[in-house]
């Protein structure tokens, strides 16, 4: 296929890898000014960018970085416990990405597919750096926030950690399975929809768990007693970057012990692990007997 | 003031500008994994991004390009005759900037303030280019969208054009006036709102009078005779900038006969000039007589 000439042929292609919606909440999509949405009840919504050099190498394919970013919104979508509805989607395409743009709409194309996300807006400039800046929409019932965590509940954790920081290690060589945790995130959608009524509180891990799990601990005013040991790692990462490697894209969950095993079952029916860590405590901190000094997680301006 | 040491204390610090939303819609603002809105009947959503070097130069002012971002998604809304509710804020942060971020911040909640337009979501991304993205909401009644221009339509367009244009040229150097329609760009909100249920169709003047207005007619499936002299300009700038420029952000509309008395009687109450430049037609194309060779747009990939 040869490159698209100038924006408005570029936005065409890329858009053509779209399904178009079916979604009858969608009253105009791509192609004016603003498109129109009929929301009924509570929508959540996020943004998030993805960055040449930040959150992608050249060792992404076009579409990993398509796939990645929005799946980095959906993550943020299942920790609200909300179902994706649909997404905007503004690019910043230096010229030797013009080429591959509709590659990376296709990897999004395939994320947005099966969580039938309709790509509603969108926006491209120039820039001297690959950018994507997803907004993503997600209708939600009873949103599940980090404020939520009461003294006594159960922390689970989904997946297994330090996938994405070990496939960025160069020694050891990363496996497969590493590089596919950091270049395809899973975002766990359905499982955050699972939570809702069940968990009291959730967050994504994006910036690390000790990190993120501070930041849900803060928002509830609780404590926690966690047993790093117990932390999931995937094959091969280390216990820190397990505790402190960011993009790993699972979910913490704060639930009370009563509740704790529909959880793990409901789980098991989505062929997704989920793994008690500690308890919160009335006690403020974050304590994690055998884990050395608790290290920090991601900054994005460090 | 010191700069913001690290991701969490600039967002800290550029959240702190902005005035803490009061619309009952908004059940949870900034801080958590997502925003969660309660938005009735029809939502507007826009997702538009400013980027350093291509719609801002070192010759803006922290504030002017932070009033700029927020306008831009404004003016779309307005083309689509929504009232703004809200907005997320997506930053690219490249280290000089990191200091100036809060001053950016101030620009766009002036504007956010006055159309009772609050922040509700963010991100922050280091970056080698400041960039912004911004995704704004809008209710909106009856959408007014780019496709129901109809052959006798009377086209109006809003304000003066050329200034944006005229404000980039080096020679004659760019008087006062010109550089603020330049850094400063005022969305015609209301005057969107006004054409609600009076104007067939609408579009904002982004990429140029030209190229913005063939949109509209080719949405419409019209075209139109417009008089390139009627067309209005900004003291001091040229045809081809009035017709070609890009950046004015004014709005052209297509209304019936009928109902240009009431509109113009609406702009002069809202204290903006509206002025008829032409007329659609059944016969397909863009006849501008007196123009020369009708100009293209701005494409922000050539």
């Amino acid at each position: 296929m040869r490159a698209p000439r100038g924006e408005f042929e570029l936005i065409d292609a890329f858009v053509s890898v779209f399904d178009p919606s079916k979604d009858e909440g969608v009253i105009l999509g791509i192609g004016d000014d603003a498109a129109v949405l009929r929301l009924r009840g509570l929508t959540a919504l996020t943004t998030d960018s993805v960055m040449e050099g930040v959150h992608f190498t050249p060792a992404f394919s076009p579409e990993d970085v398509g796939h990645k970013a929005l799946a980095v919104n959906l993550s943020d979508l299942a920790a609200m416990g909300a179902q994706p509805v649909a997404f905007l989607c503004a690019l910043a395409v230096p010229p030797p990405w013009v080429s591959r743009v509709v590659r990376v709409g296709r990897g999004m194309a395939a994320l947005a597919s099966k969580h039938r996300c309709a790509l509603v807006g969108g926006n491209v400039t120039r820039a001297r750096q690959l950018s994507i800046t997803i907004t993503a929409l997600g209708r939600v019932a009873h949103p599940l926030t980090r404020a939520g965590a009461r003294p006594g509940d159960v922390l689970l954790v989904s997946g297994s950690l330090g996938g994405a920081a070990a496939g960025l290690a160069r020694r050891p060589r990363p496996t497969a399975a590493q590089l596919r945790r950091q270049r395809r995130p899973t975002p766990r959608v359905e499982l955050g929809l699972a939570a809702v009524g069940r968990a009291h509180a959730a967050i994504d891990v994006s910036d690390g768990f000790v990190q993120d799990l501070r930041h849900l601990l803060e928002a509830s005013g609780v404590g926690a007693d966690v047993d790093s040991t117990a932390v999931p790692r995937v094959a091969g990462a280390s216990l820190e970057q397990a505790l402190s490697g960011g993009e790993d894209y699972e979910l913490i969950l704060a639930a009370p012990r009563s509740r704790v095993p529909e959880l793990l079952r409901a789980a098991r029916s989505l062929h997704v692990s989920l793994t008690a860590v500690g308890r919160c405590t009335r006690e403020p901190g974050l304590r994690m007997p055998g884990s050395g000094p608790l290290p920090g997680g991601f900054d994005h301006l460090r």
